[in-house]
């Protein structure tokens, strides 16, 4: 293992595709806001880096990546940079290192570039891929942040007992369809929501949830919800935010929880919208809590651990 | 102690003064909504009765009352019922007793009328007061509800660590200004907003908050908290909702706690305050818990005997 491996040809060039951030959004980001662009990388670290050289093999495209589009980021993630490759969360295999964290040959997991090939320096973020005995892909899903997200928002947040009523909304996106599998786990009853009959299909069919619903086909959520839930919901997995929350809000149980993970209607507004049930959260004594998984990787490893053992052995057959 | 105690003449009528409420309120009460009435009652119980008969000493007029005021009340509390007295938490002397919990002369503590005597049939919500070495209209405020109520918000929900950074709005009223106390003994920093300079004045200079300021002086609540904590909140101790609320989740810290205690700016409206800030609690993971300290006494008995002992040790000078 040495922190300066050396590749078979020093000044090897290879071209690189890369996906170019050309600028910030503001509102609902277009295909133009990407350029495709090929340039080339050298496949050795400079002398004396400490950092790694990559080839990318999965990256995921994630909901919180709207946020680095946007002028300033937010208080969570800085923006991505204008003019150099989208950044995201990836799985990719180390072609050179000058860390002592990992060696050439390792598949590892963490942010990286959009492109062919990264030379990361920061690489704090990465971690040696532990189950290499399932498709790598699935640590771009259920083994990567999706599946990091939907573990510790519902297993850590939402305190989920055996039979209690669950509502997941987005829920046939990357985190909602693992929270819905995480809570058949448990034994809990699930009903999902999603945008259309295709993705319902989808949630009722293959998924299994024992119930899901198309919103863009409802008048009227609270109605919606009180046909699915008769008696109430426990646990809110919160996606989506807007008019879904307030809905949802007079349709909760007492003591409920709701994990606030995300809320992608709001994204791409300018003013967003204004929540009125929140009185509900008094009367009914609900606990909304939200999470951020990065902070809850950087502040607690053992999640991440707990989650790979846990996922890996329950929902991918492993040991 | 026997549960069917003579008072001194059997047939004894004495007059009642009651308050009466009148009929279902929308909008602002008014005086007109409740009228003085005088009536009699017997001041011994019905043969075979196991409910009390009490003389009123003190009675708490606590803000939730108003949902009682609306026809149907609300999912925690029933509506009072026109023609009738108001009822509240009271402290009050057993004069007769059917009950095997009280004796005449005890003092207890809970639902009583507003009314000079008080003809209980329903006694669950009646304690025995335990330390009577202390003014009895003392627990009709910090070792009554409204201390039950920032004790158990403060201590239960917002789980206060020494040197944190609190904020109470409605902190000049009953259960407001308590939280400030009890935070101030945590060795917590606490500002408090309140609707006028008198009460302002009563904050910094009587209750000794370490900040205070008058909302209806600021014509932009997030400047003003931003002025009053430039570190951000740790804990929000939430009484009255609104924009209020909206100001507060830009100013918090990351892994901040909301107690939602009451929004008094929104039970006389019809068409609640929309909170657009609900992204904060995601990015700032946020802890939002609401909760209602009738439920918790009935859930959690030792919430109250734990207060009752802690409050009177350390506040009221008791052992």
């Amino acid at each position: 293992m040495g922190s300066y491996s050396i590749a078979s040809n020093d000044n090897e060039q290879v071209n690189n595709k890369q996906i170019i951030f050309c600028d910030y959004i503001s509102g609902f980001p277009k295909e133009t806001d990407f350029v495709l662009k090929t340039s080339t990388i050298r496949l050795k670290l400079p002398r004396g880096s400490n950092g790694v050289l990559v080839k990318n093999l999965y990256l995921s495209c994630d909901a919180y990546m709207r946020f680095r589009m946007t002028k300033g980021g937010n208080s969570v993630v800085s923006a991505f940079k204008p003019g150099s490759p989208m950044v995201g969360y990836g799985v990719a295999r180390v072609l050179d290192s000058g860390s002592q964290e990992m060696k050439k040959g390792d598949v590892v997991w963490g942010f990286t570039g959009w492109e062919e090939y990264s030379f990361i320096t920061d690489t704090k973020s990465l971690v040696t891929i532990k189950y290499t005995d399932v498709p790598l892909s699935y640590y771009a899903g259920i083994l990567g942040k999706a599946g990091m997200t939907a573990y510790a928002g519902f297993h850590e947040i939402c305190s989920p007992k055996k039979g209690e009523y669950v509502f997941v909304s987005a829920a046939a996106g990357a985190v909602g369809q693992l929270v819905g599998q995480f809570a058949m786990l448990m034994g809990c009853y699930v009903v999902g929501c999603a945008g259309s009959n295709e993705k319902v299909h989808l949630l009722k069919n293959k998924l299994m949830f024992h119930e899901a619903f198309n919103y863009n086909e409802e008048h009227n959520l609270d109605a919606a919800l009180k046909r699915y839930f008769p008696k109430g919901i426990d646990i809110y997995f919160e996606n989506v935010g807007g008019e879904m929350i307030d809905a949802v809000l007079l349709n909760m149980r007492r003591n409920g929880r709701i994990a606030m993970c995300g809320a992608i209607s709001q994204y791409n507004l300018d003013q967003p919208y204004g929540v009125k049930n929140l009185s509900c959260i008094i009367s009914k004594s609900i606990r909304m809590e939200g999470f951020v998984v990065f902070i809850m990787i950087i502040n607690c490893s053992p999640i991440h651990t707990r989650r790979e053992d846990c996922v890996h052995g329950r929902c991918c057959g492993g040991t």
